[in-house]
């Protein structure tokens, strides 16, 4: 059985996304960030960095590794059920670059925005402009690609579930700063948030947190 | 023949120290990014991201996929070699990890504390404080986990070559700032760096950037 520790940020979605689109069972044990949880003896002990997402395998009644890294447990899932990340390059570089692009880009440059303009004791604008300028380039790039391409990486992808919940939550604060003229990017985010396992996996979030508090 | 574009920083050392390391045949392209190469439509058709490493491999003759950000092209390589990271799992998990939290740490935030440390205009305090604290705590994670582990995903792999730009230069701009403590931390980035396949890299970096100037 699949462990998944989590919670409803654009980070914690990815895999909950990843683990519906295959259709695999797994336990989901929501880890309260706001409450301090992740720095918990038994969290850190799966992901010593102390962030979530992190997943412990369990099915085969000992000990397992456990992967942490939404990044690193896109891949394992994708190679774990051969499925949404291509075998063999090209198409495999092409899924792998765009999924990398993610976790160094558009992940920490949209977070540290919403820190300095949503979070932050003191109004820095510096900061506020130097986070959303970028983030609005790195949303520009998605889209750029996304006007000739109908996914990031041939078909439908691990590169896609990885960059949707970003590129929505850059797509909602960022719209009156330039995204909106994103049309292809807001085509893409609007497709994949219809998606039944899409639907289906944020549901189950917003339910374990409601269970929880 | 991989064509390799890159220049002399922590991301564009990582790959041409897994070249070395692999023994593998590669040509360097130099992409002085003070003079802004990396916005050229040469190399945006490569990386429409615009940021160096970025890989072509050319050497069936015919049009090959670019692979861009680092990440992706340690993989790239490592799976093209079968080297450097294990086939197979708990073990290719744990390097995986260790590997995006590279990516998606380390190098993010050690790359805002030089911005706001050394290149911003302004002095700005919190900003300041923010990516040291956060850069200090993160060295801590790697340097807690090689107390125990000789490398950091069992043999050495590409998630010690990853790593080891990042650490190597934060070790450097935080050592009086709290990182000097991290022994274990210290102790690998030395090993690491005196491999005879990190100083060719290190040196071929140095000399195409000199032939270039």
């Amino acid at each position: 059985m699949i462990e998944l520790y989590t919670w409803t940020t654009p980070n914690g979605e990815k895999p909950v996304i990843m683990l519906e689109e295959c259709g695999m069972d797994y336990e989901l044990h929501m880890v309260d960030i706001g409450a301090n949880e992740q720095f918990s003896d038994t969290f850190t002990a799966i992901n010593p960095n102390a962030k979530i997402p992190a997943l412990v395998e369990r099915s085969r009644g000992g000990y397992a590794e456990p992967v942490f890294e939404s990044g690193a447990i896109m891949v394992y899932l994708a190679e774990l059920k051969g499925q949404f990340l291509p075998r063999s390059s090209p198409q495999r570089a092409k899924c792998l670059s765009w999924t990398f692009f993610q976790v160094g880009n558009t992940g920490p440059m949209i977070g540290q925005y919403h820190h300095f303009n949503d979070a932050a004791d003191e109004r820095i604008d510096y900061a506020v402009t130097r986070y959303r300028d970028e983030s609005v380039r790195l949303l520009g790039v998605l889209d750029q690609h996304l006007r000739t391409n109908h996914w990031l990486a041939g078909d439908y992808s691990i590169a896609d579930m990885i960059n949707w919940s970003w590129a929505r939550a850059g797509m909602d604060e960022l719209s009156s700063h330039g995204a909106s003229k994103y049309d292809a990017l807001a085509d893409w985010v609007k497709r994949i948030g219809e998606r039944p396992a899409v639907r289906r996996a944020l549901d189950k979030l917003q339910d374990a947190k409601s269970s929880k508090g």
